[in-house]
């Protein structure tokens, strides 16, 4: 029996069922089956259907070391969010999870309590401080905080050519109390890459590009769900037209605008600062 | 209102609703959700995710002008050719469409009655014999067909490097009755090409990755619809097993044995050679 309109569909699932994984199985026959049904329900043309093809290799084509254009996709459609939706279904006590974004470089180096990660780099000094808790509130005795963040053009280390040292980024230890703190600089809100495909599909529409100010986290301590997350300036732009959709109520915090004098750590502090407390309250897992 | 998992796919449409164009805008809602439902239908995970990214960033990178991963990858989905469905409902009379698959090449010079699109490249002679007629058969004179097929090897022009005259594919003009003769040689069943991301898909299903032996031909006259298709031949192995499902029952056309002596177009020929006869009929529109 040969292909026609209607049974197309289930001969090619069907094919791709005999995938040897049967979770491969599973996942190629319902990317089928939902592929076909977009293309009926828009009776997608021949014309559209190539433009798709090439909009998707020159997606692939751009992207390199320095830039994903394919997660970056992903996060526009909405896409990277749900799947980290589905996945960390944690407590309502817990701090909530958003994208990993395409800028996390492992191996941050180790940093103590208190360690300034901007490092002479210009901006409004920033202290976050807090604890890592459970979701009973009880500490997470020297958690390790893997932080990192743009700079005040909204860069990232990774989008700059020829970095040789960690560049606002750090993993910060917290103390056995569970409080940790961290200097860096205020971020910015800044603009998604958009001189590519995804910037060309955006530019056609009212969608704001931009993302609003925020620092990002990785928790990930033995006997817990790993967190991803940021954190986000309260009162920042952008906060409500997120272009990745990653805000979140719980993950807004007020920077409160503090006199130079005496720091969170302690420390003597020359100029006016801005202060982030949060306490990072982790899942069981 | 920030996302959480319900919202996200509402809150996703609702933004790319706002392209400037409203067909772009029915696309990219219709995407978003079918591609939304089936992340939810999987439970898919974070290394899914990741892993999918990956692979459509590789199938991108390895595209170029020889090699297009992206439709290859549209065709053994079975994509490709419900969308040729979707887009050539054309009467139970006339021929029906198929892929155009990715090695037309634009511009094939015009070949007279008879002429030899093989020219001296190794293999068995086919002549393919016929007219081309409108529904109701009345012929379509002088109708143009755009013929081209791989060769004895499977390799289609498009795929070898540094070819600078048309290879195995030419423009034959059909006379004032539509009636046409073309000469070539026999095409045979041939693999895609499977030392990229296809093909380790693939590798991993039982999936056959062969097509069936066969030659293509376009035929855009005025007042017809353009017809993109091919003729296979009756008994090739993988007729059944089109890894892109392009066979159709009425796309099959025996290829008679013939004895050396006078060809279909009445010249000498010196060995045995194959003959396919096959009228094409054109859908008006």
């Amino acid at each position: 029996m040969y292909v026609d309109e209607d049974n197309i569909t289930d001969l090619a699932a069907r094919r791709w069922a005999t995938a040897h994984s049967p979770r491969q199985a599973e996942l190629m026959t319902a990317m089928i089956r939902h592929l076909h049904a977009f293309a009926r329900e828009v009776q997608l043309t021949e014309d559209e259907w190539m433009a798709a093809i090439q909009w998707l290799t020159e997606a692939g084509r751009i992207s390199d070391d320095k830039r994903q254009e394919l997660i970056l996709t992903s996060d526009v459609l909405g896409l990277s969010m749900l799947v980290v939706q589905l996945n960390n279904r944690f407590s309502a006590q817990a701090t909530p999870a958003t994208v990993l974004g395409p800028f996390h470089i492992d191996g941050s180096p180790a940093a103590p309590y208190g360690f300034d990660m901007s490092d002479g780099i210009p901006g409004t000094p920033l202290f976050v401080t807090g604890k890592v808790v459970d979701v009973d509130g009880k500490p997470v005795p020297a958690a390790v905080l893997d932080a990192w963040q743009a700079d005040a053009d909204g860069a990232y280390e990774a989008q700059i050519p020829e970095i040789d040292e960690a560049r606002l980024r750090a993993k910060y230890q917290a103390r056995e109390d569970g409080t940790y703190c961290i200097r860096t600089i205020a971020p910015r809100g800044y603009a998604i890459p958009m001189d590519g495909p995804v910037g060309e599909l955006i530019g056609a529409t009212d969608i704001s590009y931009f993302r609003p100010a925020h620092v990002h986290f990785l928790i990930d301590e033995p006997g817990y769900r790993k967190l991803i997350t940021h954190l986000f300036q309260e009162g920042s732009e952008y906060l409500d037209s997120d272009v990745v959709f990653g805000t979140k109520d719980a993950l807004i915090v007020r920077f409160t605008e503090k006199p130079a004098g005496t720091a969170p750590d302690g420390s003597h502090i020359e100029q006016p600062y801005l202060h982030a407390e949060y306490d990072f309250v982790l899942q069981p897992g």
